[in-house]
């Protein structure tokens, strides 16, 4: 089971929705960097349950993006400021090109994937 | 019951996530704006098994929006996209200020509340 990074992502977006139980296993694969085996230990169930429960997390997850394709929607304005601020790095130096540097500043924290 | 139009931005958002029943009942209030009685009539239900139900979703929708909070996210950077718009149109024309407004466009259909 190869670990997708993708999923840590999902896991920042919609995790809360999940159950506790399913939100900690996943953070401590994706997140923690934990084994199967490592979580199975923690949380006292095989590593068979382990396994079933990220499977089952992720197809949540990946649900919950094919209903709100929120990830999709923040990365895309992630690019587009990405493209802005090198843009603005060739304005010739003004007080308005200051300010936008400052505004894509600000949402670029909210969009942080 | 007052209408709340914010609770419209949240169906937006989260209406998916919703039963198919209460998305409909939400759908029928706040979007197309029928009465309490004529909803009752279309889903053969009592006016107050509307409201009831009008109230759990709105409920559901609140708690949503308190463990993602998209909706905030989303409109900080409308909020930020449209001071860009400005700042922009105040800038000496150029190519790149141009580039700016295309990339501001499409982004703000990203944000589209």
């Amino acid at each position: 089971m190869a670990k997708d990074l993708s999923i840590a992502i999902l896991i920042d977006f919609y995790g809360q929705l999940l159950s506790e139980r399913q939100y900690n296993v996943l953070d401590m694969y994706y997140n923690q960097d934990l084994s199967l085996s490592e979580i199975a230990d923690e949380i006292m169930i095989s590593r068979q349950g382990v396994r079933d429960l990220i499977k089952r997390g992720e197809k949540q997850l990946a649900e919950f993006e094919d209903k709100l394709g929120l990830v999709k929607r923040f990365s895309d304005i992630s690019g587009g400021i990405a493209e802005m601020n090198c843009i603005i790095d060739k304005l010739p130096k003004s007080e308005e090109a200051e300010i936008l540097k400052g505004i894509l500043k600000k949402i670029s924290h909210t969009t942080d994937l």
